[in-house]
Order: C-alpha cells, then structure tokens, then sequence
C-alpha cells in the first residue's frame, strides 16, 4: 500500500464500527406506514411473515388495528414494547418527524423508503442533512433514504419494501447495493447463491457503503462481500472498511459505476484529463485488495467463484473443453479483454511428461494443447476426467477451468454426462487442492440436479464464457493480494515513505510556491523537478568559439547551439540555432556561424554569446510522466507514452502517489510505452531504472505538496538509452 | 459494396445452391453404426423417435435385427427402400467405404460423425480429400465429418449424435455451427429460441457454412441465421450465401473466432501486420451487413431481438431503467464498448415537450434525462408505461429499451409488476411501430410467465445488461444496411469501379513492375504513387544561389537544402543540411554556407550543386495509408496515424479496395487520428478532402495491382493544412 492510502487509512483510527445489531439483527421492528394495500406498506410485513421473524413486529398506521396477523397501534408511542428498528415507508415530508418519534422511543436504527432527498436538489438535501443530523444527534442508524432495506437472512430479520423471492435462501454472500433496482435485481436473480444480507443503501445519509462493508467483515455469517457502488460519501472511510475486509480474509467484490460522468467531472490539467477518476478507483481497489468487475454478471459468477473456490497458488491456468471452437471463443476474449484480465489469468505451459500423458488419453489425431481439445472420440466421459487427472498434477496448472454446459431442460443423457464431469472436476479439486471451476459458455442458468450435484461437494459452477474469465482473473488477482499481505502482512498497509527531499527543503519549497501564479513557468518548474532530482538538459552561455567547444566537451554528447541576443526573438530565422553538433571543431565553427548569421540578420542587435544546450540522443523515447490530486483520493501518479497525442491515445496508468520503485517498475511494464523502452525496431533499450526512479521522484513531489500543486507534467521526459538516465525537455506545474 | 466484394461475388455465377432436401427433409434416414449401446448409435434413433419423424428409418448393423422398433439391416445394400440421406457413426478408416455403399444405393446426402480427418494430420487429411472427392463425383451433399450432424425441427428429420433436449421447439431460428460443442450448446442453452435447423458442419469436405447459409436463406421456416465461423473454406462462396441472405430479408449474426492465431498468421508487411485478418472480417461483415457478436450470449440475444422486433429507422435510442444505478451501468457499458457500439447506438435527445411530459408523469425532483429513472416514489407500474407512451412519441426516438428484470423464482407480486411491464412495452411497440424492448440486468433466465407472455405479443425479453446492448446496436447497424440496400437496391454490391489509371498505363506500371525486385526502391516506390497522383514532396538540383532562390521560390513552401554529392555520404556530418528554410535571401545564403561547409569538410568532394527540397509546413500532420492483399478476401486498404509507433497503437480502420470516397471519408472519421485532423491543440484542421482521395487512390493501385503488389506503405504521408493537399514523404512497395 502506497503512503497516501496510509494517510488515508492513518485515519482509520477515528472511524467507529457502527453497531448495526439493531438493524440486522433486532429484536422488535416497527413498521411506520403498514398498510392492506398492495405496496412497500403491505410488503415489508408480508416480507416478515414470509421470513417467519421471531422477533416482534409493530405495523404502525391509525387506520387499522391489524395487519397481516399482527395487531396494529396508532403511533410509536403506544407501542407495547421497546422497538430496535423502525421501517418508515412515509413519504419524504413526513421521515424527520417519524425519525423524532423513533427517537423518542428509543430506537436505535431506522430506514426511510422515501425518495426526494438528496437526489433532488437544494429543498431535498436540506431535508437529508437534517434527517441525517438529527439520526446522528440521536445515535440512529439509518438506512437510505431513499432505497428499499435491507434483510438479513439469518437473523430472519428485514425492513424491506419488495417481495423476497420464495427461492432466496440463506448464505455466506452478502451484498451492498447503492440502488434499491440493483440489490432487487441481484436478490431476485436466482443464482443459486446464499445471502446473510441484503443491503440498498440508497442516498447514505447516514450508514455508508463502508459502514455495511465493515460491519459484514466482521460478521461471522458472511464469508463473501459483493457490492454495486455508484460514489464514494467519505473514500477514507472506504478504505478503512476495505482493510477491515482484507484483514478478515473476506473477499470484496466491487461493481463501481459512474466512468463516464465522473470522468467528465475530473479535468485538471493534461495528466488530470488522462487521468480521470475511474482510473484512480481501478488503483484503489488494486491495491486494497478490493476485486472490480463490470456487469452484475460477472459480479455473480465472481461470487459463486470466491465462495467456493480455494485461492490459487499462483497465475497458470489450464482449460478443458469440447471442441476447438470452444477454445477459439475463449482465446479471442481473453485476446480481447487482455487490458483487464492478461496480467492475471496466464495460460499454463504443459509439461512434456504432461503433453505425454494427454496424448496417451486422447485420440492420435488430437492437438495437444493448452486450451485443451478433449472431446476425443466423443467419449469425453471417459477423457474429461482422465485429462483432468494429468493437468490438475502439472506444475504450472495453479487453476483449472472445465468447460461444460448444463443448462436447464437438457436431456437425461446430457444430465449424466455432466454430472460425470462435475464428479471429476470435485474429485481433482480436493485431491490436488488446486482451483477448479466448471463452466458453461451460454447464460441460461443450470440444470438443477447438475447444480445439486455440485453444491454438494462445493465445486463452483459458472455461466458465460466471458463471465466465467472475468471470475478466474479476479480470483488470481485476489490470492496475489492475499500471498502479499500474508508475506508483509501490515507493512502493505503502512509502507515508510522517503521523500527524496528534506523536511527543511520541503518547507522552502512550500514557500516558493506560495509566491507564485497559477502556473509556474517552465524555468521554475525544471528547478522544482531539480530539487526532486530530475534533471533537465544541461545548458550554459557560451562568450567564445573556444568556450562553447569546452562547455560542449564536458557535456559528453550532441549539442544545440542557440544565440543568445536579448534582440533577437525569433533565432531560426536569423539562421541562430543549430542542432546536435558534436565534436569541438563543428562546435567552434558552429559558434561562428550563428555569431555571424546573428550579426548579418540583426546589425544592432547585442549579442551575449551561444547557449550550448544538451541534446537527447535520437534513441531517447518520448514518454510522460505526470501526478494531479484527486478530489477523493488525494495525489496520484502517471506514466505513459509522450508526445502531443498523450490525451489521444490513453496508454497511461496511474497510481496512488508516492510509489515504490517497485510499483514504478510496474507501471511502466504496463503500458505499450513500456514494450517501446525495451527495444523495438532497432532501438536500444532505454533506461528503464532511472525512469522508475523519475516516477518515484515525481510521484513524492505530488504527495509532498498536495496542497500546493494540483498538477505537474512533464511531457516530454526523454528515457535515455540504458545507463544515461532521463531528461526532462518541457515541465507544466499547476498550482492549486 | 467495394468493386473487391462485387469481383467476389461475380464469381457468385459459378455458385450452384446445394439441394439440400434429401439432408435436411429427407424421406427415408439410414443409420449405418446404429447400436443398442449408450452413445451416438443409439441416440441418432433415439431423436428421430423423439422427433416422430415421419419417414422411413433404417438402421443398419449386422449384429441387430431391430433397434427402438425399427428394424435393421445387415448392410446398406440390404435396405427395403430407396434412402436420401446416410448417417455414418463410424470410426474413421471407414467412413469411405460406407460412402461408396451410400453412393451405390442412390443415396444423396450423408453426414460423418467421426473425428480423425481434415483436422489431424497428412493422413486424416488425405482421408478427407478422398471422402469430399468421392462425395463430389457422386453428387452426395456431405456433413462433416468431424461433427454432430443436423437436425431439421420443421421436417422433424435429424440426423444429430447428441441428445435433443425434451425442452427444444421449431421456430424460425436456423443455427449454421462449426463446432460440434458450440451447437450443442446453442440447442441446449435454453433461451426460448424456436429452431428452423441446427446444423453442426465440422470440418465441411464438401458442404460448408456458406452452403447451409444460402440454403437456408431461401427456406420459408428460416428467418434468422446464425452462425459460429472457424473459417471460410472459400471466401467468395461465403459473399455468394450473404448476398442471397441479405436479398432474402434474413438477417445473418455471427460469432467468428480465431481472431489470435489468425492475426499472427497474417504479416506481410508493415500494414499487414497491422490489418490482421480479422479486421478484414470485420469489413467484410460490415459490408455485407452480417452482424457480428462476440459470445454465444451476445448471439443469442441478438437472435431474440431479431427475430421479433421490427428494424428501427435511426440511431436514437432511449433507454427506461428503475434507477440511477442501471444507469450508471448502462453508460459506463456504453462507453467501455464504444468501439464497436459507439457508432451504432446513439443515446437520443428528447424534446423540450417530452422533456415537460415525462416531468408530469414523474416526482418532481427527478432528473429527467435519457437514460430515464423512472422508479418514481416506487409507482413505476404507473410511471413506466406512461414514460414509454412519452418516449415513444418522441420524433428522435427510434429504439426503447426497457430495463426490467424478471428472472424466474421470483415472487408473484414481482411477475404481476414485470407483466405491466410487457404489456405497456407490447402495446407502445404495436401503437408506435418502433423498435421495443425488454432486458433484464441479470442473465440467469426469465420467468416463465413473464415469457410467455411477452412470446404471445411477439415482444422481445433480453438478459443481460451488455449482451442486451450488443443485440440492440447490431439491429441498428443492420437496419443501416437494410435501408441501404432498400435505396441503393443492387448499386450496393456492383459499384462502378473507376481505376485513376488507364488501362494502357496500368498494363504498363504492370510490366514496369514485372522488372523490378522485391522490394521497389523509395523513388520506384513513389513513382508508382505518382502513377496513382499521389505527389512526393518536388525536389530539383540548383547549381548556383540564384538557382536555389528560383526553385525555392517556385514552390512556395520553406525548403530543406541538401549538398549533392556523389561522394559525401553523410550530409548532416559535413554540415550539408538546412531545414525550414524561406526566402530568397536565406534561400542563396544557405546555398553558399553548405557548399562552403561541403568543401571544407570534403576538399576532395564533386559538388554538383545543392539538392532544393519542398518541406511539409509544422502544422502538416503525420497519418499512414496502406495497403496489404489478403490471402481470403483479396486488397485492403489501411489508414492510421503515423509515426513509427502505428504498429504499437492500433488506431487503424481498415476496408476491402477499391473504396469510394465516402468509404475513405468515414475511414478518417473513424479513426483518432481523424480527431487530429480536424484541428488539435491550436492546429489548424488539415485538408482532409485530398487525404481522402489519396486512401481512394491508393485502394485502386491496390486493386488494380493484386497479382503484382502485395503490400503498400506511404508513411508518413502528410496531411496538409486544409487546401494544401497531401505528399508522400516515404514509400514502401513490396511486390508479390
């Protein structure tokens, strides 16, 4: 973990867990707005009858003295007992002084249904801050506003405003859904998959993403936390509910939403626009461990996966299927989203004691491979499980994913047939305790009895071949993490950081900018990459021939030669520059050549001698490396390919700043710049440990003076060839 | 439709339709392997039993006399009757033999289960090739081998290894398939598609996917084909089955894999490596108006949405979603896949009066926008049919997609408020005649009510938040294609070609070309662009100062002057070099200071006098065209940005030669470089019309020159600022 997420996290110390016992687990409910009529008033009870709840249930409503078998009071103050929770289904006009009532009563969580809040302008988040101000005054827990409640399946317990499907069982997976049509989507989507809660936090007046996350790592029921998260109300106390997740071994798995808008929303400067916030979220999450995924698809398979699924040993995957095109398909998506999932999921190298043992299984005529083709004669009843013996015992095989689909409605013959392949995949799984998942490559949900076979010996089984990829690249990521936090256990989370300048320094430099406009000019901001140690090119004034052919000398390589004449303005045309001279004749001859040029094109002008500038060789790359603060997350760091086209071409990463040396080597082999630096088309390689190093630099100088710079570029850093560093040609420094 | 596809499908002449009758409607079904034993023997009777078919079924094995109440036969030779079609479920060594006896008894069609042929070596493929040729001489359609037959659900005939799911109905869906697996899947997957046929063609000897294609483009049980495409056997017959399908109204959807190890298979030069078979694929599809997807989910939404949803009239699109956190996924899904959705769907504006209508319907603190949230205060059974009644009104709308999602196992409550929800999609659909549709943000099936009923009105149910708009952008891109061809009519596939050469001159460049060695020298090279008018920069030997100002004068641009020399090699070492130069005065200046600098560094040196040189203006942008020969589909022709990086970048669009100026005008219009063009940073926009006519230019000296030129490089050429034209600075041809 970078420094500033340990900032970030440093605050952790302040935040609470909440005490969401009263919520998710309470011992009487109140439900303020009950009603006969269909809708949130009929269904929340109809939502605890069906849970059959143990506790005691309070419709609340002057029109009626029973409801759906419970007796119904006119008001919270004529309850017969003490209420924990109290469900307000009022609309948003009437959540403030149901909240003062609650209160009054003592209860010490609440869910308002109603929209009208905070998504609705200036009168609505008046309204939310006063509700949420009120709660907090008054140690509530509130949920929303605006969403649809929560359950928790366990406890038998919900405040929830629409119909619990009849097939929803209890579980280990809990979810936390901003949107009240997302957490219905995924409760209704008869995935098969167990709950311990269910989550819509809605507007997070109150109860945040993080507040649920936090609360669930610690929740002895839940082993898996999947989340739908639209914004972040406070990011620090993301980050620390992330951390409370890592810390309890429980996976988190995130659908972040708001790319486009929130990219629009960010645009700093050149490296800002690049940048974007998402970009900065996809770091984040990276380096908490936190597992992003992009549809509610591939947040379900990813779910189904982590539940049941062991963590992999390391990245080599083997894959089974039917037939080539099977493997065509899948080679293409993983071609296609390799941005996403190719530094995860790597195709394992077979063995040749392995290819040995596979062709021995397989008909002569088969490609022995990996993808595997081991539909064989047909008779893959008898070479599924046979190859799935020999892969699950290559030392490269750290995952197997076995394609097979079993949708609902196959024939019986099929039925056995799959069944035959989930006893293998289950029977090599707890053998070699390596990862197996079966998967189908259509989404139409799976035949019941094949699913019933593998629920019961806890063998994953997915749908989609995309998804199904997406899972298995998430999962990889995911134990990575986990092998990192288990080897340096809390030092990821609190890495010393060592600003290349001292503290003295830094003051000073605070002070210098504070003096300065908006943009610092390029000469200001060279000497601030300077005092970072980045240099830029050499250059000195140069009053003879002779002078200008020693200065030359001592840089060591190709140089300008600029007249300096505070007359001449525009120096090309007065034939006043000359570029990448070497040796110290042409220099002394170039010397007076533009002396003389200078004095043909300009008689009265005065001229103060040559500069003699420091020349890139022409094998020096182009890159960028920039840093911009983010509103949410602070300071962060980003390297690609240089050039004008920089905000074109989008092949940047980015990361929290200050990185290590290590990060910076990442980021760098992450980019197509990257595959530039290492020598391509006759280039030498560049110096790629001293631009690792500049990224290290830049990235301190951004986290040092967050509050005093909003963005630095420095395009273009020239990547010299190996062992002669980098040059910064052109710096942009933004101040906040 | 490029002159290149109409060259493919003037061949379409030669391009007889197979009768595929006694195959897929045959009267009487041999099965010769059939077996009382699990496996393909006994389940090919097995779904002919299941279809009740209606002909004669003849099984032949001397070790039965009956098998599943058919009796059966020693030998083919000992059949009652006259047989259309032979099913052989033998190994592969004898597949030839049962053929010969097939051929004997007049049988016209047969398909081969066995594996062992085409796909497994010299051997298996000189199996094949005696098998097709024996097929061919004796006029026997083929299937396979290598597959799992062919099943026709409207005949009820099936010659088809795998067990039939009981769930499967006839429809209009015709399934053309490879891969054996794949089509399984695809008949097993569930999804409520009827099907006309499912055809598994494995490694088409003698029937290929275009046969099936075109067959089934002519059958009145057909309306939609898909298909899943390893390869092409031969391209040309492939245009022929798409052309008949586009003429038969059928829309044709396919999946074709083998993106990864066609792409590296294909790298002949510089923009071969750079094309890639696949976006020559791509290009043709597009062409054809065949809609590619990328999954077999993706397929088979596609397929849902074609079959019943009338083609919209434009691009506007206005999505119903329940809440603001599908609409984060929507837009972020959209912008994620722009690349190949971006151009198709296109989010619609809605009016100042729709605006006013849907605010009516709604709270008053909704945002009212496209995508609409329409959850309202949890009313949407209201809301939602209202809102649709609005949108559809609205003149920019021309698609609705309806977010709602009904997976089974849901509560009744939940299927009464989905069933509002189809049948106000069902009747603004029926009222508006625009294109509705229903999806669900979860793939795990649809209730079976809900189905049924949204099946009684004809109104389509997507799953799947991606896949649901993958199908929606490819109905609208089809739609596109449709309209095309409704106004074009048959101009679409035989656009008058007009070659800038004649034929005399071309047959000249022809023999010149004969001549030459591999590679053409830069100046062979950009006479053979000249040819095409296509200018290099204009360069001219000046003897004297005077001279060099007159020429440099003469074409009116800076100039580079360059000492010519036979004996100085390296011009910049002995200062012999001046770029950006202007004006008369410079112009001689620069004459006298580089043949001094010549002599002083080469006292020995000839100096026939100073090279004058036009130079491209600093604002000129770099941009690559190219040109390449596919081995399938013949020349294309590339553009992208230039620089030495265009491999690395991947910003290229690519279309089959010759194109017409529309084709190369939205050619630049797709690319970012395009963006560049139209002015970038303070440049000013660059003459995009004459770079335009340059890509058409060097598409028909690829056309014209296919048998003599296998790929074409002009990089950079230089775009000039607006009204200043192009100029090749470098050129690389290579011959074939």
């Amino acid at each position: 973990m970078t420094d500033q997420l340990a900032d970030l996290t440093a605050q952790s110390t302040n935040f609470a867990m909440p005490d969401l016992r009263p919520l998710l687990a309470p011992r009487a409910i109140a439900v303020v707005g009950a009603s006969d009529r269909p809708g949130a008033g009929s269904l929340v009870l109809e939502n605890l009858r069906r849970l059959d709840f143990a506790g005691a249930v309070y419709p609340v409503n002057p029109k009626y003295t029973e409801l759906h078998g419970w007796r119904c009071y006119p008001s919270l103050r004529d309850l017969p007992g003490p209420v924990d929770c109290v469900a307000i289904l009022l609309g948003y006009q009437r959540v403030l002084p149901a909240l003062q009532e609650a209160a009054a009563v003592g209860a010490r969580a609440a869910w308002a249904l109603a929209s009208g809040f905070g998504e609705a302008g200036p009168a609505g988040e008046k309204l939310q801050a006063e509700a949420a101000a009120f709660c907090r005054a008054n140690d509530i827990a509130l949920v929303g506003p605006n969403c649809i409640g929560v359950v928790n399946l366990h406890a038998r317990a919900a405040a929830y405003s629409v119909a619990l499907p009849p097939t929803i069982q209890p579980g280990r997976v809990a979810a936390v859904v901003q949107s009240g049509a997302v957490c219905l989507g995924i409760a209704n989507a008869n995935r098969g998959l167990g709950f311990s809660a269910l989550i819509s936090s809605g507007n997070e007046a109150v109860l945040e993403n993080a507040d649920y996350i936090a609360w669930l790592a610690d929740d002895p029921q839940t082993a898996v936390i999947i989340a739908f998260i639209e914004g972040f109300k406070n990011p620090a106390r993301f980050v620390w509910a992330a951390r409370r997740a890592a810390a309890a071994g429980k996976p988190l798995l995130v659908v972040k939403v708001g790319r486009s808008a929130v990219a629009q929303r960010a645009a700093l400067a050149h490296t800002g626009s690049l940048a974007g916030a998402d970009a900065v979220h996809d770091a984040v999450f990276r380096e908490l461990g936190v597992v992003r995924l992009n549809t509610l698809d591939e947040l379900l398979e990813a779910a189904e996966l982590f539940l049941k699924a062991p963590l992999p040993k390391g990245r080599g995957t083997a894959i089974l299927t039917l037939s080539g095109g099977q493997i065509g398909l899948i080679g293409d998506l993983l071609e296609g989203d390799a941005h996403r999932w190719g530094a995860d999921l790597r195709l394992a190298e077979l063995s040749s004691a392995g290819r040995q043992a596979l062709a021995a299984i397989l008909p002569p005529y088969s490609a022995i491979a990996n993808p595997l083709d081991a539909w064989g004669s047909g008779d893959f009843e008898a070479t599924y499980p046979a190859c799935l013996e020999v892969l699950a015992r290559e030392p490269d095989v750290d995952v197997i994913a076995v394609s097979r689909d079993s949708p609902p409605g196959i024939a019986e013959r099929e039925i056995a047939q799959s069944n035959v392949v989930v006893d293998a995949a289950a029977r090599v799984a707890a053998a070699s305790g390596k990862t197996v998942a079966v998967f189908a490559n259509v989404s139409t949900g799976i035949e019941p009895r094949v699913k019933a076979r593998a629920d019961a010996v806890g063998l994953p089984l997915l749908q989609g071949t995309r998804e199904s990829l997406a899972a298995i690249a998430g999962l990889i990521r995911y134990a990575e993490f986990r092998a990192q936090l288990a080897e340096r256990g809390r030092a990821l989370f609190a890495e010393p950081a060592a600003s290349p300048v001292s503290a003295d320094r830094l003051a000073a430099l605070k002070r210098e900018l504070a003096a300065s406009s908006h943009s610092l000019t390029e000469s200001q901001g060279k000497r601030l990459l300077a005092a970072y140690g980045i240099r830029a090119p050499q250059e000195a004034l140069a009053s003879s021939a002779d002078e200008a052919a020693r200065l030359a000398a001592a840089l060591g390589r190709p140089v300008a030669l600029k007249i300096a004449s505070p007359d001449i303005l525009h120096k090309t045309e007065a034939q006043g520059v000359l570029l990448n001279i070497t040796g110290a004749e042409a220099v002394r001859d170039g010397y007076q050549r533009i002396v003389q040029s200078a004095r043909r094109h300009s008689p009265q002008a005065r001229i103060d001698g040559v500069l003699v500038q420091e020349m890139a060789p022409a094998e020096a790359v182009e890159v960028i490396v920039g840093a911009t603060v983010d509103p949410q997350f602070g300071p962060v760091v980003v390297f690609g390919m240089g050039g004008i086209l920089v905000e074109l071409l989008h092949d940047a990463v980015l990361r929290l700043a200050p990185v290590s040396l290590a990060s910076a080597m990442e980021m760098i082999a992450a980019t197509r710049a990257g595959r530039l630096l290492t020598g391509f088309r006759g280039r030498p390689p560049a110096d790629i440990a001293a631009l690792a190093d500049a990224i290290v630099r830049i990235s301190y100088l951004a986290h040092d003076l967050r509050h005093e710079v909003a963005a630095v570029d420095v395009n273009p850093l020239m990547a010299l060839p190996a062992g002669q560093g980098v040059m910064a040609v052109d710096a942009l420094v933004v101040r906040r």
